[in-house]
């Protein structure tokens, strides 16, 4: 009589892993060379002070550790948030702030609070793939807005805001996943003129700003946010380490309290103690100094891929070139499938990502993701080695 | 132009609070007395143990703490709780667990997974309010089955499962939220044969089990689940500490392979130092002798309660003799307010959560629960004795 298949909700019945848990199957193996995670370098893990911290918080503010919390996260931290926000252009206070437990879970509880089956998003075009899943999975209408190679192009999102009513933007303003790409200013300033116009909710995702290697630093579009339109995520994930699962999300009063309403019935706060570690570090004033570490070590990675990419990757092959962040693009001549190339490189024991399924219209079939963050030297020069033969013989099979 | 307020969706527009979290912000004054947390004592935290094995394991196993970790969550755990749930009679794989960040969170992923608007959900009458909350974001119209005082009813609940489908039904077994009650083995056994003749999931809630002071215990419904049609939630909230938001979904591997998918594009997974930290504690074949030990400590708290509530409460107050939990359950006489009475026992810095909130059919305005876990001793008999005092002031007063 059970049947669990038959009782499954319409937005979960049909559901697929997205393609870079799909891959964790491959890359997990022994051997494999993986370009395809998001994944920081642990090189770049502070465990051993992290190990002080969590034993010195559990040892001295136990209660505070160990018994239950407030779903918006503890004071200090928000605090600590606050004031950085402050300090980057983007008064806040810490009732502004909403800890979240990573910018997956912001941007799931920004989603359950604002969307009704049917409502439209707008994204860019790629735009990272767990947005779309978790957009699709509270029934939005998702439409990709043209991009090029400097990001988004304001009049195509002008011209889809005129077309009708839309709940949200979503954007990711620096060192873009999956492109690399960050977006000038002048964008983002006609960008905030336009919304202007529109009751819409922008999320600004910026979950690689600080991680920058080369170029000038662009203020934050929140920095041009008036009307308390833009919720910015924040995360720690890229900047102490991922696994601590670690985020916020600084935006209007009206709406953190919903945010935090979706936190109460969710997983009613994130853990004391891993909020605690992360407070304890940022206020030793530790964080700025680590991501200094952390961009030498991702400036050299990033300019070793790029030089690699130079010497291996054939000649009709295309790819950005990112001032930071985890990523950059490629691209196969127009008509070849990065899915199918997928076929070569698996034996091979070295991924990617795909890069069609970061297109909310299924386009981008030629088109690629490459991380340049979490592998060793020697098996970047490897794997990109690797990769580069997989495609020469690719080309040369044929379509 | 932008107005957030018009932009939420329906289930957050008019979403408030759970009345226990918004009670918090009275609680959580100097000086206040609350039986209204759902809070262990904090004296039965092994915050020491957790520091040197937070410690231990950031130091000796800084990837598998820091990085991006496996989102049904590590498989040392899984497997620990796989073989416990096998010693108590529930043959189970790794694959049938999934880690959650608290039984909140088991709740919001199965419901995610499995409600659309409109679905049916059965409870027992009263139930735990904050799963009231998370079916009803859902948009479940949740039915409140009978219940006499050892339970939901057996006949009731076939009844209703005889009027038409249902998705879930919702039962806390052991040391019930709010009742204290359990479920004697006759209507577990009754319940598991009515639910075989319908496709329904039925969830068994657990997070108390452990902690009886008196009288035998009573084997889970899920040893007689044949056809998987059983989710059992697990927690460590209780036995180790809620703040580091640990538990877990035993289930069907069918069910499993939805709720990994709902944390994938929920927080991703489950922090990874807290995993392993309780990982750690439970392989050590610590968690057994500390459940001993919190046994002890509440076994003497809720006799003393019991013998407080004998002294200070009005002769017309009704309450329960629990076995075990957190909590116990009382009620005033027919047609006065536990709401009302917060208007006295507030100013008299003292707190209980009002009962009305446990019903998902707006009655029981007379009840209330006392939490006898988190007071220490003297808290106890000074807020007893305060609370006891505002209920013949109130009793006097009128209704």
């Amino acid at each position: 009589m059970f049947d669990s298949n038959a009782l499954f909700s319409k937005a979960f019945a049909g559901l697929k892993g997205n393609i870079i848990r799909e891959l964790y199957q491959y890359t997990s193996q022994p051997g494999f060379i993986s370009f395809a995670g998001g994944n920081p370098s642990p090189e770049t893990f502070p465990n051993e002070e992290l190990a002080e911290i969590a034993s010195k918080v559990l040892k001295e503010n136990s209660i505070a550790c160990l018994q239950y919390g407030v779903s918006n996260g503890i004071l200090s931290l928000r605090e600590y948030i606050a004031g950085q926000m402050t300090e980057e252009g983007v008064p806040a206070k810490a009732e502004n702030v909403v800890i979240t437990s990573g910018s997956q879970q912001s941007m799931d509880l920004l989603s359950k609070a604002m969307l009704n089956p049917g409502d439209r998003v707008l994204v860019e075009s790629p735009t990272y793939v767990a947005a779309l899943k978790i957009f699709g999975i509270y029934g939005a209408r998702v439409e990709a807005v043209a991009s090029d190679d400097e990001g988004i192009i304001p009049e195509a999102l002008q011209e889809k805001l005129e077309t009708g009513p839309a709940k949200l933007i979503y954007l990711i303003p620096n060192f873009q996943n999956p492109t690399g790409i960050t977006l000038p200013w002048e964008r983002r300033k006609r960008i905030m003129e336009i919304v202007k116009k529109h009751n819409v909710l922008v999320i600004e995702d910026d979950p690689y700003g600080k991680l920058r290697y080369s170029g000038d630093p662009v203020p934050h579009m929140k920095t041009l946010d008036e009307a308390g339109q833009v919720a910015y995520f924040g995360s720690f994930s890229k900047i102490i380490a991922p696994g601590l699962r670690m985020a916020y999300v600084v935006c209007q009063e009206a709406v953190a309290r919903k945010l935090v309403l979706g936190k109460q019935n969710n997983d009613m706060h994130t853990p004391n103690l891993t909020q605690l570690i992360v407070n304890e570090y940022c206020r030793r004033g530790r964080l700025q100094a680590h991501i200094e570490e952390c961009c030498l070590v991702y400036k050299k990675k990033r300019d070793t891929m790029l030089s690699l990419l130079d010497t291996h990757f054939p000649k009709e092959m295309r790819w950005t070139r990112p001032d930071g962040g985890l990523f950059l693009w490629s691209k196969l001549p127009e008509g070849y499938s990065s899915m199918k190339l997928l076929e070569y490189a698996i034996p091979a024991k070295v991924a990617y990502v795909p890069g069609d399924s970061f297109f909310a219209d299924g386009s981008g079939v030629n088109t690629m993701r490459l991380n340049f963050s979490n592998a060793s030297k020697a098996d970047m020069e490897k794997g990109i080695a690797l990769l580069g033969e997989q495609i020469g013989q690719y080309l040369k099979d044929g379509k």
